[in-house]
């Protein structure tokens, strides 16, 4: 599987073993339930009773689809800000997106935690710092500052910022406004796979200055040029934050590329970015995507299922998303999440701005990934 | 965190919210319920309330250490056998270790599924591929063939066979014997990551001829030697079988080296070798490890802690190994389970022969890995 | 060799055969007479004879350290400008670097082709396509454009521009002055592996069109984004020219960020970028390594010997060059060829920016690298 | 030319810059000669006037496809052995092919070193090393030792034995009777690139035991194991001899697979394996590749161009190749060179054996490959 295939479901379906069951003589029917009795005493488990939902015919996730409106989301984050205090223990005014299919964890996707996270005016999340990864996206506002490792790198509108793991982090919001931003985590994976390590930093944040652009970026988000100071191979990017300026900038070049007659986007009328790691091309962290797409307005995403989940957060416009049976319309800061191997496609009623992250660099880098594209079968 | 980190547990301890909670004006603590109610009601979670189970000091594994002795093993499974048919549906004659720490899952970690597959004299287990990878090893017996992708490939006493993922594969037992030998699949880690595909194949396997060597072995099994014929990238290896005879003689050869005072040993009295595809040196498979160990009679490996959870199988030989709070005598067949982070150490009273398998190459793929070994501090 | 070594010349020195012959009997050295004539008439050589010469202690390039006035250099291609027509069958202005030491060959080093290429106001050069990778440095001037498979590239002063091999380019001069810059190329490289393809193209070039930036920049220009129309691996960089204005800024940022107090240079007062491909992080093409340095004035580089050659041309200020044993000063648009292994350091009199291009890449894919640097001997 | 072009030999044909100054007045052939001379003066050369000679059509090489007959190699280093004696400063008793196109220098093609080497009965050739990467393949005969770094590995008929750069070797002849095998190295190329290094080490060898198998085979040369001792990636092979038990072995295992009807060969009837790296899958060292082909008797190869150099030693069998213009017979131990873009096909009149070495890791590392192959043109 390590080419993209492009098939349809399956629709091989499992028998149970109940019909061998009832074709038993009694004795051994009791036989077998004294086998299955003795199997959970020494804590095994055959296969042969549950072989349909280990081995499914495709991903069926216990993940739904689901959608969360910034409109519902922000007000809560502001109730938090009043009367939830900030600091040591609880280090962050974050709330995690629930997937409604997974049992009340505080988990968007089986490996993907979202949240948004919520700072008054002139308050500091203490520093820390986790093997977990994390990047924060910026919907609206500015004025906060987030020090990664002692680089203080300012957060502003369709800004993308990185805190990889094992970075010491802590955030401080400068202005007189408190701000609202979502972060993005790999914790649900990271504990599923029982990696996870924390350790507290300084109670304030290392660094209060407030400049305009980091240290890293100004070392590293210079157009295919590395610093001689920085040859080595890099696991996560060292661009600390992918600014809004060049992001928009590349997606209007694409669009504008289409309309002159050049190739440019991933299908007509929906341009695209990915960011990457500049010492390597590969993506930003080693277990998240994330992408920026625009859709020109009338644009109907082909029908996709892709294997692995992701989040979708509307930046600027409006639209509506078919995720599964769901057909929700799209507003600035609304997330949406999209389960693997649920098909999904986009409408774009005015040019449409979406922010996208997701597990997929976990699910390449296992040599999972499919792809079903309506139309384009092979 | 790319380098591997040997450090000791860390010590820092998350404060709950309570002490925030308990010093709340009566007012605040009402209006702080019905925030908690409001996010429960939109599918939202605090951080703050649980930061200490979402961002943990070290890795804690739901899974716990724990030991299966195949005197236990083979008599159920031979149970089984005279109870249970094998075919389409139930599809395997497998029985799970199900880790107690687990919830009754069918899973020996929260990345592995390891079972006793038993197949009686002239058997057949019906032809399938899943996207999940798999292999078998053989701790006793011979006379079953697995026929992968329409290559027979026979099971023999110590060797390790591969069925990687999407690969169609059957066995049929030709002996007048029943054979049992283990299997390990990605099964947890695929399910949580919903990347699970599944197609039946023929009831019967697709060629019942019983050649000694398959014909990927005589392609592929040569040192050093790659056929024109095949030298695109390959995910996964194309050795059908480790055979034991190969896997012993390289052990035997280290503990000689050792002895003849050359380097070539992991620790004085411990020779190990992994499993690797040839086209490019890594692991057989993208989500497993396997291993060979050796240790010479009064050998005692020092206590390590590894991110990520194995199994380990007894081949030969007798003697203990300590994980967490467990010791456990050692015997032929036993399985023992590490979870990520738990120390472990082994100790041979005799020359102890093990096979090992694990995640590691999921770790590693997603640069999770940190090793503590006992005395190698930095 | 795979790590960089750094040490110094080796001293060790071979003995010839003479000797060995001279203490022979006349019959014997009748027979070894014989024996050489029969080895010749076979088209046979012995390596006993040359040994020494064969097999060199440390590189002695027969390429010798050399430096071109950009004084001398213009005034000649203005000449050329009014005596030598451009056009098919010559192809191009180009006046190249012919290293004294590699016996009137028009090459620089062993491995790099060095010319001042130079186009006439409204000329054009018309198109081919070669397997041999070029590149354009722009040390003054503008107004023409070079276009690289269709795609309209302004060429503007401190401009770096690529033509990896087999791209069809041409050039052509929109301006009422007449414009030169230098070409490298692996031309003396591929001629010696035997590996050159030449096509022609257009008599004119395809596309006159005048935009300030080309498509190729619009799409992958842009720091850390990477259009997802264009995820394929690619073996050189997609982006055709890297600007001025963008090296200018890193360098400007480096030698702020040491001031500063944080490390960002290769040494102290020795600002350097490197100019790669966004898709991989490495070199822009095979087998040309582009750099860009800028020493704050008063800066001395220790001295260095490196394996593989380079050409340095200084873009602004002045300086001196040491070389083996040559003391050069330095001053705008000047070439210095640094042969394998030749000791070289810089002065900077003022600040002193250089563009520096070499065969490493070369060196390093065959892993040959080794570099010794002046107390950093280990 | 990243992919692998298959195109028929270019027809474009430069013209001269004659034309033009045929057509000039005489004024102006008078400025051009005093601008051609000021060129010289100022070691600089002229494109306009080479172009057909520094960008080909195709490749062009100066080397010459040549065949030397081991019935001639063989008796001359006898004779040698008579007269000249071995040790330090001679170094080697080796005879080089000098390939009649590349003006008496010592080479086989323009990046290959290629010679017989003879070592008389109980001779011992001093240990030195070198950055040059070196192999040696046996012909007939054994009874020599190659100790390499301190490992002594026994050289016998069939074997591929390496020497990578920089590793200390010397060669001792235990038997009674002279031995000659041929040697393989990079030396050209080294030259050209100006990258080499040389030491010499002790007069004798370090090690005169005289195991039948090295120490690196025992940890190395087993299928697909690689010992936990040796995880770290290798520039090259760790396998110093790949025997030929089990290169016959795979060979005949691919024409048994290819008659039982199963794809294993390169073409009908043409059976190869390459010798590769086991800690990459890639080839054993960064500059040499080593083949080993079987033709059935009756096989007639497909006419083929490569970009690259390569040589081919008759192991066993009878048959001819055709290079170019010439058609030879081949018998043991023969030596043929096809130079880079020359057209080859060999006819196996009987079963025959083939060993071949050639530059293609140097042209596939700097992305320059192209192949020909006749009825395969897309």
């Amino acid at each position: 599987m390590t080419d993209h295939d492009t098939r349809a479901e399956g629709t091989a379906s499992h028998n149970t073993m109940a019909d061998v069951e009832n074709a038993m003589a009694p004795e051994q029917n009791e036989a077998l339930a004294q086998l299955y009795s003795d199997f959970e005493a020494k804590n095994l488990s055959p296969l042969w009773t549950q072989t349909s939902e280990v081995l499914t015919d495709v991903p069926r996730s216990r993940a739904v689809p689901f959608l969360w409106r910034w409109n519902d989301l922000l007000p809560l984050a502001a109730r938090s800000g009043d009367l939830v205090p900030i600091g040591r223990g609880g280090e962050r005014r974050a709330i995690a997106l629930a997937n409604p299919g997974l049992g009340g964890r505080p988990y968007a996707t089986p490996t993907i935690w979202a949240a948004i996270q919520y700072l008054g005016a002139h308050e500091t999340a203490p520093e820390h710092r986790h093997a977990q990864n994390a990047f924060r996206f910026v919907v609206e506002g500015e004025g906060v500052w987030t020090v990664v490792n002692g680089d203080p790198v300012a957060m502003r509108r369709g800004d993308f910022l990185l805190t990889p793991g094992w970075n010491f982090h802590g955030h401080h919001n400068e202005s007189d406004q408190p701000m609202a931003w979502i972060d993005g985590l790999d914790v649900p994976l990271a504990e599923h796979l029982d990696v996870g390590f924390f350790e507290f930093g300084t109670e304030r944040v290392t660094d209060y200055s407030t400049p305009s652009v980091s240290r890293a970026e100004r070392l590293w988000a210079n157009p295919g040029l590395r610093p001689l100071s920085g040859l080595d191979s890099q696991v996560n990017s060292p661009i600390a934050a992918y600014r809004w300026e060049y992001t928009d900038r590349a997606l209007t070049a694409q669009l504008e590329l289409e309309a002159e007659g050049f190739p440019a986007t991933v299908e007509q009328g929906h341009a695209g970015v990915r960011f990457t790691n500049p010492t390597n091309g590969g993506d930003v962290m080693s277990t998240l995507r994330a992408e920026f797409h625009r859709l020109r307005a009338g644009t109907m995403t082909p029908p996709r299922r892709e294997v692995g989940s992701s989040v979708w957060q509307v930046f600027e416009g409006r639209g509506e998303i078919v995720v599964g049976e769901h057909t929700w319309t799209l507003d600035t800061g609304d997330l949406v999440v999209v389960p693997s191997w649920v098909q999904w496609e986009i409408h774009a009623e005015t040019e449409l701005d979406l922010f996208r992250f997701s597990d997929a660099p976990v699910i390449e880098r296992l040599n999972f990934e499919r792809t079903y594209i309506a139309g384009r079968e092979r």
